[in-house]
C-alpha cells in the first residue's frame, strides 16, 4: 500500500502523545532488532542542544540500535538538568529494550530554553515501547510525532536491487518552512538494511548531507538541534561495503542521495508563509565548492528571494548576489537562465543582458516552482540548491511573534 | 519515492492554508484532467451538511471533476448561507477551472454550527487552484488539509493489472479516532484512473464501503458531514466495465475493497484516547447481514471496549453484546476466540468455558493489537469489523471539553 519507514528489514516503530504538545504525537521510537551502523551530522551552530551533546558521546563508536525522538521541547540552553533528561530518555528506552543506553540515539525539537518535563517523557517511553510495531501506520505515527509546526509529515522509501541483494531504504524528517524560524530544527533520521562498514558509511553520510540537507535554504539559520542520521543493520545480507571501490557502493550511494534530496526539498515546500519553491543552480563551474559557494550565496539573498515573490525577473540581483559570494566570479563569462520548471529563459549570455519577452517571463514567474541557472562556463563542476521565496507573509508572522 | 493520489493519471492537488485552522492547511484541491464517473455515499444522519445537500444534488448524474474541501467547519446547521456557501465554493474552483459548477464536488468538516467564511475559502480557492500540481508533495498537502483532530495523515496507493492495462488507485481519509467525536466526520476521497460505468461504479461503491467504512467503530456516531466518494476517470483506457460479469470488475472490486479497508482501519488506528486496535470476525454465520450486525453490536458494546482497555478477558460481555444484536444467535453453538493478531485462545467451544491459561491470556491482551473472533457454526458468510478500545483518557478528553 504505502511502504515507509516499518518497511526496512527488522525495523519497528511507533508515536505516541504523551502530553508535551496538545492533541498531537510528540514522541517518537524507531527500534532495529539487529544493532546497526551509524552515520550522522549534528548542528554546527555553537549553541548545542543537550541531545545533540548525549548523541555525539554515545554514537562516537557509531553503534545504534534505536532512536527516540520528542517534539514540542527542544531540550536546548537547560543546563545539566537538561542533559540529564537526554540521558534519561536513553535509559528508559535502553531499560525497556534491553539494550545498552549508549545504543540510543535521543534528539528533541521544539522550544528553547524551557525546563525538560523529563519525567513525563521518559514515562511516555517506558509506556510505548511495547507497542513498536512493522506495520505502516505506526511509520506514520513516528513520522509525525518528530513534527513541530510542520503542515505535513515527511516521509521517502526506496527499495533497489545492490549487486544482487534487494536493499530497503526508509526515512522521515522535520523541518517547517518560514513560519517560526526559532523552532527550525531539521531532523531526519534515515533507515536501511544495507550492510556498510561504519568508516565508510560516516565519510558517505557527511559528504551527501553537504549535497542535500546542506543545499536547503529556510533563513539561513542553523538550529541548536539539527541532526541528519542514518541506521545501517545490515539485514539485506549483502557483503559489508567497505571502501567507495566496493560492488555496490555507486547505487548506494545515489540511492542515498536520492533519499536526502527527496527530504530535503519536502522540508524546503512547508511553510505557509513561502509561495514559491526555487531551484538553484550553478554548473560548469572550476569546482563543487565554488559552485556550492554561490548557488548558497544567492539563494540566501533577501534581495532575490522577494524578487521571486513579486515575480519580478530582476537578475541583476542574482548577479549581484553571486558576486558577493566571496569565490572567484565574473559575470563576463557567465549565463543566467530564470523561468520555471519546465521552460527557462536566457537574460544573461556571457555577461551580455538578452532582449526577452517580458510578459511571458512574468507568466513563467507566476508558477509555484521556480529555476535559477548559472553557466559559469568555466569548468564542469556543478552543484543545486532549494529554497523558498521571502513573502509578506513571512515578515508579518515573524514581526509580531513574541507580542 | 512515495507514491500518492498524484500518481493517478490526469490527477493534479494541492493544500493550503487559508486562515480558518491557525497553523494548518484547511483547503485541499483534488482535479482530474478529464471528466470522471463518481459514485459516493454520505451520511446517513438526519441532520445533513450544506456541502452534502449540495454534492448529493450536482452529483446525480454521476459526473465530476474536481474535489474541494475545507476543513475547521462544518458548514453543517448553518442554514441558507450556509448553502450559499457551499454553492460560492463550487463557482469559485469552476471559474478557475473553467469547468461547470455541477462538476465539483464540495465537502466540509470542522465544528458545527459556526458561521461559514464563505469569503476567506473562496478567496483561497481562487487563490491556490494555479498551484495544483501532480508532485508528491502537493498529495501530502492535499490529504494533510482535510485533516481536523486527526494526529496523521491517511493515505493509500495501489497499482495493479487489470487485464492487461495498468490501473492506480489512491485515496485520503481523514477522521479522528475518539479525542473529539463531535468532530469526527469521516472523509474519504479515492481516485482511479479505472474506466468504468457509473451504474456499475455507484453500487460497487456502495456495496465495498458497507463492508469497510460502515464496519469501523469509532464512537458509535454518523457525523452530518460523513462522504465517501470515489471518483474513476478512466485514463487508464481499459475497456469501460459494464457488468459485474465484466472482465477485470473482480479484481477492480477487491483492490478497491482492500483500499477502502486500509484507510477505513487508519481511521481506527488514530486518536490518543484509544490504546489498542482491536479486530472483530463473525465467521460460518447464515448470512453476511448477520454476521455483520453481531459484529456491530460487540463493537460498540462499551463494555466489551472498556474490558479491552482493561486487559480483561470478560468474554462473558462479549456472548451478552452478540445476545442484544436483534438477530437469531444460539451461543451453544458458538465458539469464541480472544487473543492478540498472532495467537488467539479458544474461550467458548459450542457454548461450553473453555479452561486456559489466565496469565498468558493477560499477557496477549497487552498488545496493541487484539482480535475477538466468533464462529457461529452456522453457515459460511463472514463479516469483518475494526474499533478501538474505551479508555480513562477517552472519558476525560471528553467529559472536559465543553467546560
Amino acid at each position: 500500500m504505502i511502504k515507509n519507514i516499518t518497511n526496512v528489514r527488522g525495523i519497528k516503530c511507533w508515536g505516541a502523545h504523551t502530553g508535551i504538545k496538545s492533541m498531537r504525537r510528540d514522541l517518537a521510537l524507531i527500534y532495529s532488532e539487529v544493532p546497526a551502523n551509524v552515520g550522522m551530522v549534528t548542528t554546527q551552530n555553537q549553541v548545542v542542544a543537550e541531545p545533540i551533546k548525549l548523541a555525539r558521546k554515545y554514537m562516537a563508536d557509531g553503534k545504534a540500535q534505536a532512536i527516540v525522538v520528542n517534539a514540542g521541547n527542544a531540550n536546548a540552553c537547560t543546563g545539566p538538568d537538561g542533559y540529564k533528561g537526554a540521558e534519561a530518555m536513553a535509559q528508559a528506552a535502553a531499560d525497556e529494550l534491553k539494550i545498552e543506553p549508549e545504543m540510543v540515539l535521543v534528539a528533541s525539537t521544539g522550544l528553547i530554553g524551557e525546563p525538560f518535563p523529563t519525567e513525563e517523557i521518559t514515562k511516555g517511553i517506558r509506556d510505548n515501547i511495547r507497542k513498536l510495531a512493522s506495520k505502516s501506520s505506526a511509520g506514520s505515527f513516528a513520522a509525525n510525532a518528530i513534527l513541530t509546526t510542520d503542515t505535513f509529515a515527511k516521509e521517502g522509501f526506496l527499495e533497489f536491487d545492490l549487486d544482487g541483494f534487494e536493499v530497503n531504504m526508509a526515512g522521515i524528517a522535520k523541518g517547517s518552512g518560514m513560519i517560526h524560524p526559532r523552532l527550525g530544527t531539521m531532523l531526519a533520521f534515515i533507515v536501511t538494511d544495507v550492510a556498510i562498514e561504519v568508516d565508510l558509511l560516516q565519510k558517505t553520510v557527511r559528504e551527501v548531507a553537504e549535497k542535500t540537507f546542506n543545499m536547503i535554504t529556510v533563513d539561513g539559520d542553523t538550529s541548536t538541534n539539527d541532526i541528519v542520521a542514518v541506521l545501517a543493520n545490515g539485514m539485506a545480507e549483502n557483503e559489508p561495503m567497505k571502501t567507495k571501490r566496493d560492488k555496490g557502493y555507486k547505487v548506494f550511494r545515489a540511492k542515498l542521495e536520492e533519499m536526502m534530496e527527496h527530504l530535503a526539498k519536502l522540508i524546503v515546500s512547508d511553510g505557509e508563509g513561502a509561495s514559491k519553491f526555487i531551484t538553484y543552480e550553478a554548473f560548469n563551474a572550476p569546482d563543487e565548492e565554488t559552485a556550492r559557494t554561490l548557488v548558497r550565496a544567492v539563494f540566501d539573498s533577501t534581495l532575490v528571494k522577494a524578487a521571486m515573490f513579486g515575480r519580478d525577473p530582476n537578475w541583476g540581483r542574482i548577479i549581484c548576489a553571486a558576486g558577493n559570494a566571496g569565490v572567484p566570479f565574473d559575470y563576463r563569462s557567465v549565463d543566467l537562465y530564470l523561468g520555471d520548471d519546465n521552460s527557462q529563459v536566457l537574460v544573461l549570455e556571457k555577461g551580455i543582458p538578452q532582449k526577452y519577452d517580458r510578459k511571458y517571463m512574468k507568466k513563467l514567474l507566476r508558477a509555484a516552482d521556480i529555476t535559477i541557472r548559472l553557466d559559469l562556463n568555466n569548468g564542469d563542476a556543478k552543484a543545486k540548491g532549494w529554497g523558498a521565496d521571502l513573502t509578506t507573509d513571512y515578515v508579518l508572522f515573524n514581526s509580531v511573534y513574541t507580542t
